[in-house]
């Protein structure tokens, strides 16, 4: 390898004599410098593509050697660790979609054959809402979690995190790996840890007193949770840039990319609003982020090597293009993902960043979708989980429509849905319209707001029917914007 | 020292030859013994006590040094580390009450004179809910949270707990210190940890389901959230004993050390039901603890020192007597508690435990409080917070009681409150009553049932008012009973 991996192992504590790599935990540059490992963040594409394909080789041959999933699914394609002779080869690979983990899972539960390490190795279980079925349950080593906590140290290192900062993580600790990477990751680095959460009614007054008491200068969370919170606080009186966060990152959900909301959160916090994430499946490592620039999120591609692909052929467009990002993970042992599409929308560029990092970048963040997957307070809405719902119901009529606006900054979800003509509809009335909210809050795992409407008054679609109409600002603004 | 040190640093990892002590991270035992630290736990009083004194010493003179709030304190009542000749003259200190606590921190916000640690060596921030006004907080080192994990663990093993396991935790993740106590302990013994948590609407189906995929076989939570969890279950057609939760762990509410709800949730789940707890103020460490056999509470006496006394003259009583259990610190460098009087209610033996294991116990669990404190939902209510939160309020009549009683096993709190007189009383119609709901969850943290009544309707009291009704099964059936 180009680097000088002697040098590397006795300044940075970083072993790549080994894959996975050994970090050494104690290692932390000091405040004043900009880089964590400036020599692998700043250098040339040639000399970090020779890490990456070292990495993505071993990964392979991991991945082929303890996974069924990925043995059988790349004979099937006629691939294996061998084909890979150099970077580009990994656009040889077959991508794998969401719903393959869900069905690899079902069929051989709880963590599916791609689970590569044996089940009395995994330490945490974290995994997705499930809005759509069966919910994807990440299985994770203890390794993994020390390399996780690493990675997120050094990212929010980039974004300006520093050891005297103490951060208000202000995101639900449950099944979601972001709130975990947050605060692990913030651990790592040093800095003090304040795990507020969310979720619970009537907890964001809560969050503004204890900002004001323990003075945090970090936030984490969701895009609409800091303006809830800003609102929160202003009908208390309270200034929300006195709360004095400096730094404001986000996962979970659009918005910190795009370029109105970015500038209406750093104009509310008078604090730096950091886009991170990728997917919950690519969690422990979310490793597209922004650094203190702001310039669109770096693709952190030796720690998850990220192609952008054509949405349909799954192969790689040139820089400058709009494409899918597609995921690779280069160091993890207990549930790889090779190849994960994303069907997120999003564009990239390799123009220099001035931090100086070298890494690809998403100038507009991820800004849309190619499926009609809806991503709503932070969770997975798919119509099609939305009818499986209603249909369940009697007395529903058979057509809806689903409408996604912002009040007061919080995503709303309103369902409006025909009742049945005949006897059961006159059952239709305010409570019945509240048990059909409450078991849409079951399926879906947050409460839609239920308009019952006359059979037939919504119009039919002969072709693919386009049920979401999504009114929120965040989307609207972002069509056909440019950074 | 009584115990043999070389050994119990060469076997066990556990070096008391410094104070605070040092934990070999990596120790432990194996899966089949029974005991963590058998020399200590098993240890007779004389030899215990010499440890105890030990670490006694050192705490009072690392408290003296470090925080002017103990130094201060001890001045005014004339006792100073010297004082301290033998464990017995622990009772010539003064105790410390919540409410001094939260005076201390108001006046040196945030973290108050008691503070013994530089400011920049806090690395987690917890706290207590506040109902009473300023929360207190927490500000804990690195090396406290570190021995605190080492604490759990040791005091899981206790009851079961082993590698083996895969512990689910259904209690919120945010200020309260237990649900991060069960997670980091778990973690230490080397368990499987799944932190589901709880507190966001709809959850609790979802956590049935979880349950049925994950496959954990251990519980940690609230016993209201576990008999939640078994009607949820039941209603989805679902046997909680299916679930196969063969260790449950309870904190944060009294009931798991009641005879008739620990023989309801066993027979409900088919596994042991665990009592735990302290004072969030005593976390990280939470030192009462059941082993397997069940026999109430062991007092962690080498972990934190517990004393029993008269709730007036805060003087320890002999084993058989009831009292409130007060609390001091054996190895907490961050924000010691010294003499910390719970004003909870239980009463403490000497009597074997089949565990083998020598420590104290209390066999009724905490059972009741010397004052009008009350935990409802794992939240400390108090009387005097509702009535302030009532009287900032239009149209308050001025009289009120406080009634909490059990739904579905879920505590409910139900505030009836008399109106006023005169023109705004008939502005109090169901819009109000909703909006009175809201300022009394965002002050009490969480949601009553307002029940408005009209002027004079409710007796008053000549002398201290009694305006809380308990109707809860859990403190009926624990009035005068006996283990």
């Amino acid at each position: 390898m180009g680097f000088d991996l002697q040098q590397l192992k006795n300044s940075r504590g970083l072993d790549l004599a080994v894959w996975p790599p050994r970090y050494d935990p104690k290692y932390c540059p000091s405040s004043s410098e900009e880089y964590w490992f400036p020599e692998i963040e700043c250098a040339s594409d040639e000399e970090r593509d020779e890490l990456i394909f070292w990495k993505l080789r071993n990964q392979l041959a991991y991945a082929w050697e303890h996974s069924p999933f990925y043995r059988h699914l790349w004979q099937q394609f006629g691939v294996s660790p061998e084909t890979l002779k150099s970077l580009a080869d990994l656009a040889q690979f077959p991508v794998i979609q969401k719903s393959d983990l869900r069905k690899d899972q079902e069929k051989n539960p709880p963590f599916g054959d791609l689970l590569s390490i044996q089940p009395s190795e995994i330490r945490r279980i974290h995994g997705t809402s499930g809005t759509t079925g069966r919910p994807i349950l990440f299985g994770v080593g203890a390794d993994d979690w020390e390399r996780f906590s690493n990675a997120h140290a050094r990212i929010m290192w980039s974004a300006g995190l520093r050891p005297e900062d103490q951060m208000m993580v202000c995101s639900f600790f449950s099944l979601y790996v972001g709130s975990w990477g947050a605060l692990i990751g913030g651990e790592r680095l040093g800095a003090t840890l304040f795990p507020f959460g969310a979720g619970a009614p009537g907890q964001t007054a809560r969050a503004v007193e204890w900002a004001q008491y323990a003075k945090p200068t970090a936030f984490y969370g969701t895009p609409s949770y800091a303006l809830h919170l800003a609102e929160t606080a202003q009908r208390l009186g309270i200034d929300p840039r006195s709360l004095g966060f400096r730094l404001l990152f986000f996962s979970g959900e659009p918005g910190a990319g795009i370029p109105a909301t970015k500038r209406l959160i750093e104009g509310t916090f008078a604090g730096a609003c950091i886009d991170m994430g990728s997917m919950a499946e690519m969690t422990p490592w979310m490793t597209n982020s922004e650094c203190r620039h702001r310039t669109g999120m770096h693709l952190w591609q030796d720690l998850v090597y990220t192609e952008l692909c054509d949405p349909i052929t799954y192969k790689p467009v040139p820089f400058g293009s709009e494409g899918t990002p597609v995921y690779t993970h280069l160091e993890r042992r207990s549930q790889p993902m090779i190849r994960l599409a994303s069907n997120d929308q999003s564009r990239w560029v390799d123009s220099p960043c001035p931090c100086g990092r070298t890494y690809p970048r998403l100038p507009a963040g991820i800004y849309g979708r190619y499926d009609d997957m809806l991503l709503v307070r932070g969770k997975n809405i798919y119509p099609s989980a939305v009818e499986n719902a209603l249909r369940e119901i009697e007395g529903f009529g058979g057509e809806f429509r689903i409408i996604i606006s912002s009040q007061e900054h919080m995503d709303e979800l309103l369902i409006r849905a025909e009742y049945e003509n005949g006897e059961h509809s006159s059952g239709l009335n305010d409570t019945a319209r509240s048990s059909i909210e409450e078991k849409l809050r079951d399926r879906l795992g947050l409460r839609p707001v239920v308009e019952l409407v006359p059979p037939g008054s919504l119009a039919r679609s002969e072709f693919k029917a386009r049920r979401a109409i999504d009114n929120r600002d965040l989307y609207r603004k972002s069509l056909g914007k440019e950074p």
